[in-house]
């Protein structure tokens, strides 16, 4: 069975080791957001893209969900002895090697897809993990604080303002120029079933979304979503704050509308959230917390169990031995 | 007292600690060697720079005379778990950070001298460090091995094969266009006294001294030296490996025709050595071991002594209070 899944960071990266976990044989490929990705120290950041190779690669920090593990911040350290600026951002020293090695590869340059498939050679996450785009986009946020009115990277609201002030506008800037990386249009139109993990519907699966030609390559297949959003607050993260800058209530339901049709066809709710309904979707209540790799796998099986009513009712099965 | 010194790397900032110990009230502007400078993993590294400022600023490790105390080596591990290469280079974490200021800095379109300025403002080293040039320069060797007749950087020759093939050639790739820095030639002009300390007479000392106006700057001022070999050895380091190159012997009396004059005006060599001559240079002997700061401070006091009888005799006394 070929699957494509969106994703952005912590939520989606244990979503896909679960479903990985219960689909041994498939030929998965990963879409990852690149909206939040930043330039600290003139060394190029993917948080969304390390987060999902290291912990499909058996090398991420699993309290925090997200850096490595057996971490240590002495350049971090020295750096700020050097009163060199930002110093909110927690780049570890293992971490640091993964962007000096990406920056080198970009400054030789390699796009940024390469560049991934480079690392992963590395982490062998067990998954074809591919970049949105290969332009550089960047998710900025717009707050009003005592500077005033401005912009500011999605990392220095996210990171060091922990979403406090209210986001008024989020905007993916060079949305309107990125392209698809190379592979992405390809492996969806190849799919047997995309997913979309519980990762933000704003600035992780929204993001995705709005690189020209990614949603309409989705509006062709079956995609099953697994709600980020349960009885009304985020599983993880904080989502509320982001959901709520563009004008969408912390809810199931408004985020599947956020999605909305032709795009769904299944989407997954909490127990809690059983009603939530779409013409043209099918909806399918059941537990949504993931505390280890099953309970991921299990979400993950309905999410594939739900795609394969989904084409049984429409007369066409999905391919493939995993399908049940 | 304005005294000018040359350095390279370890002999010159162990000589440079002592000079600053005997001279506490004097104004001292380090020229140091970037002619081994490399580029490692897309960061530059300036290593005698970096030796004179963490010696200076008690930054340094002391046991091997370059890279910083309590150092550890993460960053390096996980380059070399990417697989990339040069594996050979020995950068620490701490060190790092120094790397990805100076590249970053370099790469926001700061001039090395800049940089240096900038990261001394750290490690007030006591004296005003500035390299020889802006400009950057390359030392090459050329060697013959199974991979055939070859120039290779300074640094592959010098710490991955350990001066173990002969250097055929030496050669500064970039001198012909190398201005000296901004600062260079008028803390020449300005200089009571200018010593050559102990480093490598070849890749360290020769170096600057090829840099377009640094050598003519030079022989209008009183230059002493302090011979960097005694008994015919190098006191550290493998300086024979590079005077042999150049067709010099490794002897004090070689190494101070190979500067010659009217470049120099006075010459310490060690006790073993007296006899060394050349017209118009005072030749001193007595004890150059560096065992420690109080020894390094002694040959620093007689050199600045041997500059005072030189002045004496040509009945022009060095400025300052300092002098004695």
């Amino acid at each position: 069975m070929r699957i494509v899944a969106l994703a952005g960071g912590i939520g989606g990266a244990r979503f896909l080791r679960g479903l990985l976990a219960v689909t041994p044989s498939s030929e998965i490929t990963v879409i990852g957001n690149t909206g939040d990705d930043i330039s600290l120290y003139g060394l190029r950041v993917c948080p969304d893209l390390d987060t999902v190779m290291y912990t499909l690669g058996g090398g991420i920090n699993e309290e925090q969900g997200w850096g490595r593990q057996k971490e240590s911040y002495v350049v971090k350290e020295e750096l700020a002895a050097y009163g060199v600026e930002p110093q909110w951002f927690g780049l570890g020293d293992r971490d640091f090697a993964t962007h000096i090695v990406r920056t080198q590869m970009i400054d030789a340059g390699y796009p940024l897809s390469a560049v991934t498939e480079a690392l992963c050679a590395r982490w062998e996450p067990g998954v074809r993990l591919i970049p949105m785009s290969d332009d550089r986009t960047e998710t900025h946020v717009v707050i009003s604080d005592e500077q005033g009115r401005r912009a500011v990277h999605f990392q220095e609201w996210w990171v060091r303002l922990r979403a406090s002030v209210p986001a008024e506008q989020i905007i993916l800037v060079g949305a309107d120029e990125a392209k698809p990386a190379p592979g992405v249009l390809q492996a969806i139109a190849d799919a047997d079933v995309v997913i979309l993990p519980p990762s933000n519907p704003v600035v992780s699966i929204g993001t995705i979304l709005q690189i020209k030609g990614i949603r309409e390559a989705l509006e062709a297949k079956t995609v099953v979503g697994v709600s980020p959003i349960v009885g009304g607050a985020p599983v993880r993260g904080m989502a509320d704050a982001c959901l709520t800058a563009i004008g969408v209530d912390t809810t199931a339901q408004a985020v599947l509308e956020l999605y909305g049709s032709p795009l769904m066809d299944g989407w997954l709710v909490a127990e809690e959230d059983a009603g939530t309904a779409l013409d043209g979707v099918l909806v399918e209540a059941r537990p949504l917390i993931m505390h280890d790799v099953e309970s991921a796998g299990a979400i993950a099986q309905a999410a594939l169990d739900l795609a394969t009513e989904i084409a049984a009712r429409r007369g066409t099965a999905p391919q493939g031995e995993d399908a049940r």
